[in-house]
């Protein structure tokens, strides 16, 4: 099936349960939210709900397994909306096109189509929001973040903001997403994606003074991703008219869970290969 | 009326309304919330609002106004229990038994015993989270803590960890309270106020290190309440058998809206007056 008709969630959820679907997911089925998954053992379940209630703007918890085991009902965090609306029909084991895999902390399968002989009765499976709902509403607003322009992966990177320690996860810190845009559109670009609560909202920090408050020793070396470029694709750098604007990052739960040493195994999608939900921006947020 | 028998919200609310009631609430009518209260001009609401959702340990929002104007009428932000369990019969202008006014940013009344003719019906009203609930759950478990037994003011200070931005409220900070306990206890500690997501749950860092972490250049030297001190009254100092742990306080959110310039009358409790809610612990709290 062509990724161009995967139009829908559950296109796209249908299309990786039944034909291996291995794709990046982005792009696909615009409107629909896309979402970080995290399965972990359920003796950790609750200290990660935590951890997400008191962090909701880089781990904004948008629905989990409705009972420990669960992989086809969830109970939804998004008021007003049950779980039955996110995903109807949903089987957690395949619908991620690909998934990593950890025991012990230790990374044991990596990009694999299903977690059908890991999922236990034991685990219990985490949706995160991510970017991509506050992404289309800046293309469709003429603010097109630069790596999608450029055809790059945005930029990440672990900042020294502490997130709120929950249970067993202490120590963990932001990760932050970057996206270039000139000083005089900051205002808008926090305007349109502001609404976005769910999916990290609006900016953390901008401008090339927020790289040192977050302890970001250099944008162009970013933890994960690839570094931005200027329009011209040369290496983004101050002294030019755009400045670095910071959004808290999904990827930010991912890291809090690694570094915890967790026994047991744990799952997660792979990077870029989400879940796809059947709710639509236009049913969450109040644009 | 003597203060040993307001031992229900209602009580410390019908005292401070018709009889200028003017002490502290602290240590008033146990296990029932009491409440930080924060009344902003209606154009500020919603990002006040955004301000605490997305950082919810420092600014843990219970209710607000039902409606702009309403000084009668709570919408509650407490899952599960409606406005009318929070505070029934409640007159947010009287019911504070000390309140402070800000106009244009700058304070113009000090402790005055009511707010109604500043109150206007374009002002809402937002009650926030104290730390009275955990400190109650902590001397019950024989944890009591130090500022409590020693008859001072918790230590509070203001650190460079950074809020999540929302609308016009940028550029804020964490300010936290001090408790100090014996390293061994942290966990206990931590395990005790979990379970109070409402009013600031468990600390967000403890120990020597979080201190540097936190920004804060002496612990000895708090930006408002007392130094704490050893069991002998000496200065708490490290190097003893005692580290300090922090929690997000209550006075994060005040801090926010003074410092962002806000137009017209913006009006609050006075420190350690609060307004004392119906709504009880064990109604909120899963301990």
């Amino acid at each position: 099936m062509a990724a161009s008709i995967l139009n829908t969630g559950v296109a796209v959820r249908r299309e990786s349960r039944l034909y291996f679907y291995a794709s990046s997911t982005s792009g696909l089925a615009p409107s629909y939210l896309q979402a970080n998954l995290i399965v972990l053992p359920s003796r950790y379940a609750a200290d990660f709900r935590l951890l997400c209630q008191r962090n909701p703007v880089p781990c904004p918890l948008l629905a989990e397994s409705a009972a420990i085991g669960s992989y086809k009902e969830l109970q939804s965090h998004i008021d007003g909306i049950p779980g039955s609306r996110i995903a109807s029909d949903i089987d957690i084991r395949f619908d991620a096109p690909r998934y990593h895999v950890y025991k012990d902390g230790k990374l044991i399968q990596c990009g694999i189509p299903d977690i059908a002989r890991y999922w236990t009765e034991d685990h219990v499976a985490f949706l995160i929001g991510c970017s991509y709902s506050f992404e289309n509403a800046l293309t469709l607003a003429g603010l097109p973040p630069r790596h999608t322009e450029m055809k790059r992966v945005v930029p990440m990177y672990k900042t020294t903001i502490p997130l709120c320690a929950a249970g067993i996860f202490t120590g963990g810190h932001y990760v932050v997403s970057m996206r270039p845009y000139r000083a005089t559109d900051v205002e808008l670009v926090r305007n349109i994606t502001r609404p976005f609560v769910a999916t990290h909202g609006e900016p953390i920090a901008w401008g090339w003074e927020a790289v040192k408050q977050l302890g970001i020793k250099d944008v162009a070396v970013p933890d994960w991703g690839q570094a931005a470029v200027e329009p011209d694709g040369t290496l983004f750098v101050e002294g030019g008219p755009f400045v670095p604007v910071f959004w808290g990052c999904g990827v930010t739960p991912q890291l809090a869970v690694m570094s915890a040493n967790l026994k047991g195994v744990v799952m997660g999608h792979a990077p870029g290969h989400m879940i796809v939900l059947d709710v639509r921006e236009e049913d969450v947020f109040k644009v």
